[in-house]
């Protein structure tokens, strides 16, 4: 199932996000497709906002939606029972629905019969529906760049849709390749590799990233961290079948604890580094770390430029927020890579 | 789906292995349970052996043989077309079947029609039905021990194996975990965690090898290796959800490059371990390797002798090779920690 046959444009469906962080699927839409987004539904103690207008799933309908986004997530991937009544409505609106979760949308039994009965369609883009090979490790031709990250949510794909704006806007080669529930259904494709079966995720995404022309870059979303307890093996199987040339750490500076994870500090961003790059170095000799990303959307600006600061000076490595000052130096620097 | 429902004794098929590695399953399972294995059928050109007499299905059912333990591998999970006369044979014969590939006995419709007609069971353990939790990273009671390799199908289930042995033998409190197919056929349970959707290969972990008394250990069936290439993701995984107190490192001399993976040497040893070790302590900061297993079985005593003492100078650490002198030493090491 590909994300191209989600039928345009959409609601999206923040539901009761306890942080923007839980809503990033909707933001995320909204943040790079704005002109897919007709609106957006919350739920009473929804702290997330995509910035679209509120709107009920009939109010939708009438201004041309097709598709209701459920673009929330919850703990363990699963429908919270209080979105059951928006997710009707949506159907008896006329919407589709579309979600990225672990739990299928065609799983709820009320949902997949009322979709039956009216004729809608549900979209679970989290399940891939192809077979994937053995990763072989077989170095291939173009060129790669990877983000990685001190932990999870921290900016990896916002940054790889930053990089690919800017390499656009240059008239570069580049192909944003998504991993996740949020990438595809902004790419219009890629696979979620978290639902892949373990065994065949480095070989997923070697057949994600196929041989390309030597001057085209591949900018392949990371996932997880290899510091978090729960995903890290997402991540060193990204790393090794990504083959990346080029990685780019993400970083946000003050959080307590890794995501979900209470107990679990961040690790140092120099030790981030160079761990990611000698794992990538096995099925890349040439592999390197080239910037950091720095989420300081919690910062004032001035506080924001001293920590780049002080991070460019601890890694030796340019230090950009894409958010602020856009990424323009990490390309440069990609096209120095030969 | 659990090996405990599976109709002992066996009929191991070894089909067409090229090398005694493709038939490792049936090896294993004759080795630790000689008493389940009535005989062995192998195909023109197998080159393994599983010690066991050779016998056609219907020599194997006259002698009591329940099931046929399809005990061989095929890169990518797949039945080979030239195994398939077997299949019919031994579901002729009145044998259930009993496999741990990537490819489902049950979807091949000629095998899974004919097990219908005929009122045969066929047990596809690699396909793990129950639903895993993502992984907290929460520290559990009781002990761990992890073995890690350098590689792939280089010992690391033959070792914890012969660990359950010794200290069931020195009646000590011992569970071996297994996490592949051929160990989930000798332990008669266990998660063929390659098989598990990647996200949730930690909690997998964590879910099988539960608290437990201060002095137990679970003895948890290694998989991978860091620096392979195809696989490393879930080693890394198995890691973290394992939360080892102790691992110890397998290791064999004199492969050319890593399993599948022309091109792709073995890492150094002291590499490794360091790695692994890195690794181990994000969920256990007291974890430590405490002896390293050498399979020496294509050496002479002598020359194998010589190479312990060499990887003993080089990691300071026990080097033993279970089947020649046992895992007394490693067990006597486990026994301080505290």
């Amino acid at each position: 199932m590909n994300a191209v046959e989600i039928k345009q444009p959409y609601l999206l469906f923040l539901a009761d996000a306890g942080d923007p962080l839980a809503a990033k699927t909707s933001i995320g839409v909204a943040q790079w497709h704005p002109e897919r987004c007709v609106g957006q539904l919350r739920l009473p103690g929804c702290k997330a906002d995509a910035l679209v207008p509120d709107m009920t799933p009939k109010e939708a309908a009438r201004k041309g939606a097709r598709t209701m986004i459920v673009g929330a997530v919850n703990r363990g991937g699963v429908f919270s029972p209080a979105w059951m009544e928006a997710l009707h409505a949506a159907l008896d609106a006329g919407l589709d629905l579309a979600a990225g979760l672990h739990q299928r949308l065609a799983d709820i039994p009320e949902i997949a019969a009322k979709a039956r009965k009216l004729g809608r369609s549900l979209f679970d883009v989290r399940h891939p529906t192809e077979e994937f090979p053995i990763a072989t490790g077989r170095k291939r031709s173009g060129k790669r760049l990877l983000t990685v990250g001190t932990d999870c949510s921290i900016g990896k794909m916002y940054t790889t849709c930053a990089l690919e704006r800017e390499m656009h806007a240059r008239g570069l080669k580049a192909t944003f390749r998504a991993t996740g529930q949020t990438g595809i259904l902004i790419a219009g494709g890629g696979v979620s590799i978290d639902a892949v079966v373990s065994d065949f995720v480095a070989g997923c995404v070697e057949k994600m990233s196929p041989d390309n022309d030597a001057d085209h870059w591949d900018l392949v979303e990371g996932q997880g961290s290899l510091f978090h307890a729960s995903y890290a093996g997402v991540t060193l199987a990204l790393i090794h079948g990504a083959q990346p040339d080029a990685l780019v750490m993400c970083h946000e500076l003050g959080r307590p604890h890794m995501r979900g994870l209470p107990g679990y500090r961040l690790p140092d961003i120099r030790e981030a580094i160079d761990l990611n790059v000698l794992h990538a170095r096995l099925t890349n000799p040439r592999a390197k770390c080239i910037a950091v990303s720095l989420n300081t959307s919690k910062m004032t600006p001035r506080a924001a430029a001293t920590a780049m600061k002080r991070i460019e000076d601890r890694t030796g490595l340019p230090c950009v927020d894409p958010s602020r000052g856009g990424v323009g130096r990490i390309v440069d620097r990609m096209m120095k890579i030969r």
